[in-house]
């Protein structure tokens, strides 16, 4: 595993739990986390073997099979490429990339490795959540017959204080953009794989609400302490756009850290010609639907608890309606990594997926530059 | 209308609207308010043609057709009783009474009457609640199956205030109980109608949590302005109890006025074999429910919008998803009355419902004192 | 009343219920209906004292003081300047015409009347619930700091079905726009309401989602039945645009027909530096308030059942916890219509305000023809 | 770990991942799972050194140092006994016992065991749900002032269908009680965690609603495969029960296998004078607070997202707003457990807390045999 913050620990207790309920046809090692500094803290903390500071010489390891990239953005083009070029399975963090080109690069690379067998796929660990795998679900069955539209909106709070830090997320040479790769990518991914369309063209605009913020003093978790001196943010705060799926369909999309009150509210509402249903992750254990066929008297939302032995991934964990959390997410996400290097089949999102969700980012900015005119995402 | 506080305001919109939506097949005429003191300024206010002082007169006037009680409960039975003899429809505010004796008298009056075409309603409107007459359909048509628990609760909050002034509905000689005939005694009959099953027996507890409180020095609405002196609760301020239904289904009963943030939390959840519903006033508009006899993965409580035109009660309003408020009820009340004594039927609740009721009220009592004892209604 | 369809139902049942509940300085009478046909039928079963078919002539009558304008939009100019012209106090129903042209007369019209003390007012409802109205309040107060963001939306989804037939408001010579002027006008005016700032610029989309219907047999409140020949839908199902307000925060809007389940949602949350706050006309009695100043362990939305006697509207009806529904907007209505021509004072909405809500949803249409391109609204 | 059923795989997790989070000052090694059968399999799947199959040598180890009891209750007091005076620390599953006399002697002996340094602690994980812990730090700071009435009720539904088998919950000898000693227990071991306060006295009712099931074919979880032969179900489906807090305050319990639609639902709803909260397990990342002494308008009950690094157990978790589940429960008891010994300090729920709760049992079962009688709980 390259890299070792908040996403390291994540990826860790997927690696971890996994093959504790879940029956892999693999047995995952966690070998070695590689970090520049303190990764001897993080392995020993996450139970990993080893520690490293070089993620070059870590890629090229005979004894290693899968590289986990959990680093900021800007590194994951050339660690990914690296590590794929020397046949190494690639399980890299979203969003893919920082810019198109590099993404692009990454899709190449990870072509060509799976014409060798070897294979590469993104971390959008929300399709993992169960209650989204069975919105896709019913999606898939024409249960809600024909899309008609899509609202997906991924709001938080946390830069809605002025005061809170300048971290390397609000960076654009780490992050590649703000709010919108962050979560809006999370929102376009997520409704792509409900929907099972993607996004062709799009109108939007981006902005930044707070222009300057204290430097980072110490970095914890996705805040840290806040020093004296200010820089400026330079990725976006807000982006809101409208887009054309594949069908013909509009989908809006919203991706805020300024909208106070919202802590993590991933939310895909789908409309349908025979029904609708509504996700949101801060009820991550539920799917509400609405079944349009019903009589007109008995038709309703209808809150799903998504924790039936039935439903997608819930048949290890626990008894019906006994909650799942954020993290769950990641050992299914391993679950299905492992299964798909086992079968040698494509995981997804593959890096092509990834690529395209980078597509869609561009033509937001591209959008918002030239006065929110409509824009093909150009695939 | 004899009486005209907050519930002659009620019933004055009831017989004013309902005529304005509902096809009554007889035209009902506002004719006299009477009160001891005031009547006038209400007559005026409401819209009623004249105003009296002396209840007895006017039950005797032979251009009166229909006699509407909205006293304290202390004085229903006598002119009830009255105008039923006088020939005259009765609706009644609920409860019936306050003593079972009362209760009695009045049941035998009604049916003495009915036999002469006169008719005798109570006034429990929340049974003309559309998303409560909608529950009452679906469990009639089987939808839940077998009934095998009823949770009923009426919670406010309006005591919580310990400086909150002694009202008449604190005193048991006008009162007759607290919390228990007030809001209790619509918990019992809304379970009662949905179900379609009386209780047989039961086990309580009645409580008065504040003991004494200042005297009111001017009455206004529900509450009052406080006085310097001080005096004493003499009814309960939290009932709960157990009970049974015929069917030997237990239902669970808690009426309070100390439940914190519960403003007019009137909540029935009613379990069955084939599913379950779930109604709170404080969201009418809306009925819950799940239906049992979905695959395991589709289920879930559904929110029906009770506001679609084939819904109870909801064809003459207004479309789809425009929602009716709490004294639509009594436009709907008189729309039922109206059309039993036109039709020369018998409107329900029927003062032998009403009595029945007291009955359950009063076996409450019975078994508070003696220790929770179990303890049979005995119609 | 020039006009007798469902608005003519909610208008009546305003000036009908108002003067029972609130002390009005002056007492409406209710005197004339107006309709080419059944005219008749509508002041019998509505209460008013006259039926007429000429609304020329009525708008003349020395013995009426105001005119109530509930007819399709495509009449509202014509009608409503003749009774300013006339002398007449108006209130028009919203939108306030089809097109700017009309609206920039009308809000002519009335400025001269204005100088005349003749009054004019836009029947947006909405703003008139108790929770918007306090939603207000708090904005006004500075209770949610600086406003950062607005989301205002309004679902409906009685066109979902394919087969629900061409009424008068799916035809532009009729109507002016579909969902965007029927619906998005209000999610606009209760916006600028709320945050007390205008809509400056936007960049939209509009859009029909059926593009041929069943010709209506015979209408019937909103729907109709369907006859066999079918006709060309010209007017949008749906709109969506982002705005941006006077403050500069952006506001993203939708209007549709077709989100299936949503029954009548207006909903609009705002963020602010300070605090949040969400309404939905689903739960027209709540409103969520997210207070950003309390200890960070005790946020959350606040779910407030805009019932107390000190929330706007609410001392002269119910105890609290007791619910209003959606006409009671109607008799807050009168009441402030009503209290501005005794005071002499300009009621709001004026004729001004809708003039302005009218250029926004030009804007809508102009941005959507040139690409989403970002549009001055242009006041 | 004695004992590898479901319980087993929680248990198991918390063990496994709590010092992946947690800085525990003692670190735990997953020793020997122990059972009649599989356990081999059981310590492969869950990460455990080694199987054995006979508790009474496994209690004896000298390299044993903690022993979690994790059978159905019949065996609990047997093992635990035995543990405790071989000198291990204990951690037994909930409900202590399936007797008061059980429970009488395991209490003894954590007393004895105690003295010398060994610990005790009852799994009635519940407590460790952060939004749980959370509410009684508002209940301990006076945030809801002197507490008036409970509501606790723990609802699922498993029951509910007459085709589910009859597992070893449904029968006396193994389980001691149904839904009474299952899920009941949680409910009264959370208010009085909650509150701070003991129930003294209480009138309840027990019922079995399905008086014979099919036997179970073969166990899987908690439903398992029917048999084609029949057997009597000897425990309780519901228990409702009504008692008295320390304080003389109210509190309404109810426990249910049958309430149609409820998945999960432990709910505890406590109502002061100055304040009231709400918890549903259903929605276990949440808490509603109502804060009694704001303005009357800005009351209402204000859904916390109990995610913020500053609630209980948070801090070590993920970013606020990212979800815990179940199971996290289990990590927080082990590190509260661990701390505990560490200390030297006595961890609860101590052995005589749940002797307690098996009292409270007990008064159940007395009151419902003697029709419903009010019957003090007599520690």
């Amino acid at each position: 595993m390259i890299g070792h913050g908040f996403m390291g620990a994540a990826h860790s207790q997927g690696w971890r739990v996994a093959p504790r309920f879940f029956d892999l046809p693999l047995r995952p090692e966690m070998a070695v986390v590689v970090g520049r500094t303190g990764a001897e803290a993080s392995a020993a903390k996450w139970g990993w073997r080893e520690a490293a500071a070089d993620w070059r010489e870590v890629v090229q390891r005979d004894d290693i099979d899968v590289i986990d990239v959990v680093t900021p953005g800007d590194t994951h083009a050339e660690i990914a490429v690296a590590a794929l070029e020397a046949g190494k399975h690639v399980l890299c963090e979203k969003p893919l990339a920082n810019t198109v080109q590099e993404a692009e690069r990454m899709a190449e690379a990870a072509e060509r490795a799976a014409a060798r067998g070897v294979r590469a796929m993104v971390g959008f660990t929300y399709r993992r959540v169960p209650a989204a795998a069975f919105a896709r679900d019913l999606v898939a069955q024409g249960r809600l017959g024909d899309i008609r539209q899509v609202r997906a909106e991924y709001l938080q709070d946390w830069l809605a204080d002025e005061r809170a830090p300048l971290t390397w997320r609000l960076q654009k040479e780490r992050a590649g953009s703000g709010a919108l790769g962050d979560i809006g990518a999370h929102a376009i991914d997520l409704t792509e794989y409900i929907t099972g369309q993607r996004v062709t063209a799009l109108s939007g605009i981006t902005e930044t609400l707070v222009a300057e913020r204290p430097l980072l003093a110490e970095g914890v978790g996705l805040s840290g302490t806040a020093s004296e001196q200010r820089g400026a943010v330079t990725v976006d705060d807000v982006a809101l756009f409208t887009g054309r799926l594949a069908s013909g369909a509009l989908a809006s999309f919203e991706a805020s850290r300024f909208r106070t009150g919202r802590k993590n509210a991933l939310r895909i509402e789908v409309s349908g010609s025979r029904g609708a249903l509504a996700f949101d992750l801060e009820h991550m254990n539920e799917l509400e639907f609405h079944d349009a066929t019903l009589p007109s008297t008995e038709q309703g939302f209808r809150r799903i608890l998504v924790t039936e032995p039935d439903h997608p991934y819930l048949a290890p964990w626990w008894p019906a309606g006994h909650m799942l959390g954020y993290e769950h997410g990641f050992s299914h996400q391993v679950n299905d990594f492992v299964a798909a290097i086992h079968e040698g089949s494509q995981p997804r999102p593959s890096f092509a997926d990834g690529l395209h969700v980078q597509r869609v980012l561009d033509a937001v900015q591209r959008s918002s530059a030239a006065g929110s005119a409509w824009t093909p995402v150009g695939d």
